[in-house]
């Protein structure tokens, strides 16, 4: 077995007001198959989140922070409402601040200044979509944050955010070591496209996986009801096709899933297009769903150009393929009404979901207990539906991604009757 | 006054089965504001729609068809459901034919046979958006169709589409009549714009504002979590804004609502640009609704294109808005966030809402009624709430407009804060 | 013609700040059909609504009120935004009281102080359903309401309610005149029944029908799936059976609407029972819909018994009609699975949906325009669409009921297939 | 460690047609914290279920059948759809049997003739809630389904049912096997209160949340808009409170959640009238919630009642608490207004959510993977996110509950901020 212990302020040793806690050495391993019906060998194993026993930070003299990065994702609010929640009223911390627009919120040279967050203010927050606070892509210039960080006194901060995010927070919690200003960061992972290793449902995923499904349901009306109409549904998934995958199965409608896991190629007696011809012979309607990270491969590479946020801009794959459906729709002669749905930003402003809800307010409640606690530099992580901690320096770039072989690419081939490949 | 007659096939003289009707001379008129106390002179008056005492066809030897053309609206199903079962139940008419794909079905060169359709074929559409019927854009060839429909023994044709539609229906009836074939066709106006004139509501209207709403609810929450946000939202409306205006006033969320009955200017001191920049300056986000018609002129004047229906193809003013916003923002050194909503055909493939779907029970079974009474060459219509026959001869290519001094146009005013024009 | 003029504090003689206006002089008519092409003779007249030219109150010397009562509808924070907004974007009145608990709160000694309504505070509340200000059932006690709407120095009153407090606010208004004090009391008509004379629709009533459409599909996938099952549904309905019929007719689903206009036997070949047994023998389920106020001969009469409001308390029809079927199923060994449906509370919190959006706005705004100009002792009515004013005078406890000659109880009869009356 | 192993029906030998498969001997521990850093000891071990390379079944000779029991639940419609896709186009199986209404459609005396099932019977049912087989209460009679079973030559039953229903199948299973009739009998546990063991959660359950968060919403309006409002909402969960805890969690507007798991005490200072009384003096108004099964000791024991399934009946907590508020109220002088809400049915007849769409069709296919494997006597059971087989023999009355240590009770003390204990 491999522990993966997270990094301490120090000693906790203040007695938590709360009632029931999670004991210190509780873990949870990163593989459970018994193969052969012997124990996994070496598991990686992560502490249990939960409430501690003991505390490093005294509540009342205790300032916090939080911080939402990034693209719109649905449960930004119920995230920071059940962080001030648990903090006011399960531990008592009164002061906390909601840095503005992204971590542009930490530079007092260009953001606005942060808001208090009381129970009051963040009463009925949860049942909108978006970020009372405000989000920005863009880094965090580590010196001058830590700088306003140390004269704000802020000693707990919450970084809701991707993994660039994750890493800035990083960054600004060993800044604040050097300069020995107790700062415990605790991150919480946000990424509609659910591929956070470690991590096995990120909060927003079943609210974008619900709304695709709806915007599904369009794109079969229409294909179904125009003359040989091919319906293509662009949806998120950089580089992971989860989204798509699972609203395939959700739907039951989709007759073709791309995702970024599968390169697929349009020509030949194998290839795409020639499987969607075989498709409208025989049905006369079709709906396609490709991920955004899918295909990239297929487009002209652009000048490599990145988003504020240092990501890389993919190529429009959605685009790319309704222009390549029309222009093959004449040169074979297939007829067919296009029709092409992008609803990516209808997505994402959602208000969450129960299921989101409720895992909204987990994420949130575990990392304020880790924080509490003098825990720092990690994630709130899930491991077969346990919370855990997540050292941030295991986030190394990698995502998560549909496994070709597990259950729910399964379920996908399934659903669609889709080939393995197109090749 | 002037009554509007509708054509009749002949003298109806056969007790109808139901059991309570509205009168022959009863009527209804186009304008009812009595200024001063005094009646309004000479209004236009219409034969009220309903169930007549006498009527022209048999019941037990009677064919009807029905077809439905153009662009998906919510509510297809309901109103062919509705035909179905007053011709059934109602009437005792028991053989229904539905012709496939538009007019393209009534050409049997060109398209799929026609659907027998009962009782129980059509037991749950109402609660699908789409058409099971399938739809297509494209003119009917007269010959071909009065040859086809004669040999099909079709005497009554119920056409749901807009205009172009519904005056295809009127040469089918005139040829038929030159052919002496006893064929009723009766039109049930359908555009998702609410246009038509003489027709306070068409069914789908209200469905496409809740929908838009909520697209809109979207995008304001984007505009309001982004850094200097701004939405901009297409909707539907060629000619009249009746669904960005009633969106706009039902979300309470919009702050520019532009609309093809009021031309804009994007320069100058009172043109959109400097207000834009007034809302965000004072406001940090803004969102902003455009009718697929409006602004045309603001765009170099492309080749002018047709569509199969021989609408004239409007220019993409969204896109262009979007361009024109982008560079401007660079020029005007105005920092913004720009996200772009086309959910076109996320709210044409909705099912009907409920208001919807008592409306399209009432013009299906209103049409019903007026053809077996032997009427034809007219469309339901409806004035100050209730249901008249209109002569298609007084479509004339007219559209209907927002009234920029009535109450709806006066409510968006008041709801979004806009002057009157950006001139 | 009868013009029904409405009661004025004085002449308007003010310049409104607004821009457009309808004229004083007109009228919209009660009636609008022309018989044998011969207008209506004599028809009730009513002022139509909307903005006037000249305005009775300086608006920066006026102080307004807004109270709502009775039972929750949805809209009613809709209705206090609007007329908030209007009152101050509009006109430029300042101060606005929102009064607490119902007519509780125009009394000193038992409510609760009232709000300061600015656009701030009901900026976001339209929403949410039920009432910001609370509400109360229960009379005014005209003397104390008068003495502190004096004290306070209110000029205008908005009364959200149905015929008790419009009435009560008439008599505010009376008592104040006596004092000449100005206070201008207009009316929002507020009945999710439906059922106000000189309305066409309140506001509520879609939104009603709606959440009944989506009760009645449950019950009738319940009766669908269970072993001969029927489901009771119970709507909103005292006098009238709007709402029933109209669910009955959205929905498609129903088979037997009951409602107070059309009085049923339960017993007898011709009755209720046997045609349930005849549906249950063909097709093994069945949906039965009631309207609360349906039925009341049925039950043995219980001691008449009041509500706070004064309104007669009705006897449960639903649960009567479970306990008839219950012990009628072991008499006749029909064999059925019932489940009953109550879902009143459910569907009076529900926020407005997009059509009542729009209504509440307008009649929101409408009331404003009407106080304004001095107009008082008057409901917001509507009448082929437009909204008029009504005198007060007018509503003399009678409602407005289902027609059971016009086209909604018609298509109701179509939808279920059910008899014109059981007796 | 102790593996459950589950009965076979003989040496699976036949090749699948499938090409991804989990091996036969991997398994998935029911324990899986690390406690010190020290593995379980001795976890129980479930098979993981999945496609297996060998079959017992030859797919051309099997014939397979399948029953739904019990009340309705959501998602009924979606797993009978994915089992009958798995068996057609997975494996090749043709001929399918819907056995109607529950286990009455195994007694061919009592029950209506079973449903040849095919994709285009099951192709659009998972939209709609309810169960197209129908559905029914009470015991399966054994020789007579036994003797139908084999005189129908089933080889393959889905039984979907709670704990009685999968006894049920399990002795059927035992009394085929004593005839030598091959009879593979695979269970997809069905409870919405989502208490079964070993399965982490059952399908509907999130649907079953989303629903009551609705009804939630609703009662909390309500409450808020009456004068010193109460709502009473009473919500599945006989012997758990799961869904009662999860929409309290999801909604965050409860003040007070009452489930099985707790006993309470109504009377004395810490009971829970006081508790409510300082509720409405600081907040004047609450929300209850209250799981069917709890606080049953408080109400006289009627004659101990069983439904035709045999479960106990409960007695109603729900308006057993309205009516002990309700003659307090008048007491204690403590005002309210009390609002009552029940909406069981219009809960379980939902169609599934995307969550449980997915959920479905994952246990669905799954149980066809193990009955094709010859597998028999188990259902298919979830631990860890994991698919497993669980005997049936496990299933012995004892149900899952709400830990009160764990973090799903701990979200919903701080979410109410409730006491631990009424008492």
């Amino acid at each position: 077995m491999s522990i993966q212990s997270v990094e301490k302020l120090g000693d906790a040793s203040l007695a938590s007001p709360l009632a029931r806690f999670v004991a210190e050495d509780t873990y949870v391993p990163a593989t459970i198959e018994w193969k052969g019906g012997r124990s996994p060998e070496e598991p990686r194993l992560f502490e249990m989140a939960g409430p501690r026993e003991r505390l490093f930070f005294d509540p009342r003299q205790t300032r916090a922070g939080i911080v939402t990065c990034g693209g719109l994702c649905p449960g930004l609010n119920n995230v920071i409402r059940s962080v001030v929640l648990e903090l006011n009223h399960g531990y008592g911390v009164r002061e906390i601040l909601g840095f503005q627009d992204g971590y542009r919120g930490l530079d007092p040279f260009r953001g606005q200044a942060p808001i208090a967050l009381t129970p009051e203010v963040v009463d009925d927050i949860h049942r909108d979509g978006g970020t009372i606070l405000g989000t920005s892509r863009g880094p965090v210039d580590i010196p001058t944050a830590v700088d306003y960080l140390v004269k704000r006194g802020v000693n707990l901060l919450f970084t809701v955010g991707g993994d660039g995010t994750q890493r800035g927070g990083s960054a600004l919690f060993e800044e604040a070591r050097r300069r020995q200003h107790p700062l415990a960061v605790v991150g919480i992972p946000k990424t509609i496209d659910n591929d956070v290793m470690f991590v096995d449902r990120t909060f927003g995923f079943t609210t974008a996986v619900d709304a695709a499904r709806e915007v599904i349901d369009c794109a079969h009306t229409e294909a179904h009801s125009v003359f040989n109409g091919v319906s293509v549904v662009k949806l998120m998934g950089r580089h992971a096709g989860f989204i798509a995958a699972a609203a395939s199965v959700a739907s039951q409608d989709v007759n073709f899933c791309l995702i970024p896991e599968v390169p697929f190629r349009l020509e030949g007696e194998r290839g795409f297009l020639q499987a969607l011809k075989r498709r409208l012979a025989a049905r006369k309607h079709a709906v396609i769903v490709v991920a955004e990270g899918a295909g990239q491969d297929l487009m002209a590479a652009g000048a490599a150009r990145k988003d504020a946020s240092g990501n890389a801009k993919l190529q429009d794959i959605g685009r790319h393929l309704c222009e390549v459906l029309g222009s093959w729709s004449k040169t074979e002669k297939v007829e067919m009404t296009l029709r092409y749905f992008d609803p990516s930003y209808q997505i994402r402003s959602r208000a969450a979901n129960t299921e989101d809800s409720m895992l909204c307010d987990r994420f949130a409640r575990n990392a304020v207990h880790a924080a509490m606690a003098g825990k720092t530099g990690l994630i709130i992580g899930m491991v077969f539906g346990q919370f855990v901690h997540v050292p941030i320096t295991l986030l190394n770039g990698e995502s998560r991604q549909v496994k070709l072989r597990g259950e729910l690419w399964r379920a996908v081939l399934s659903a669609t009757g889709q080939p393995e490949q197109f090749e």
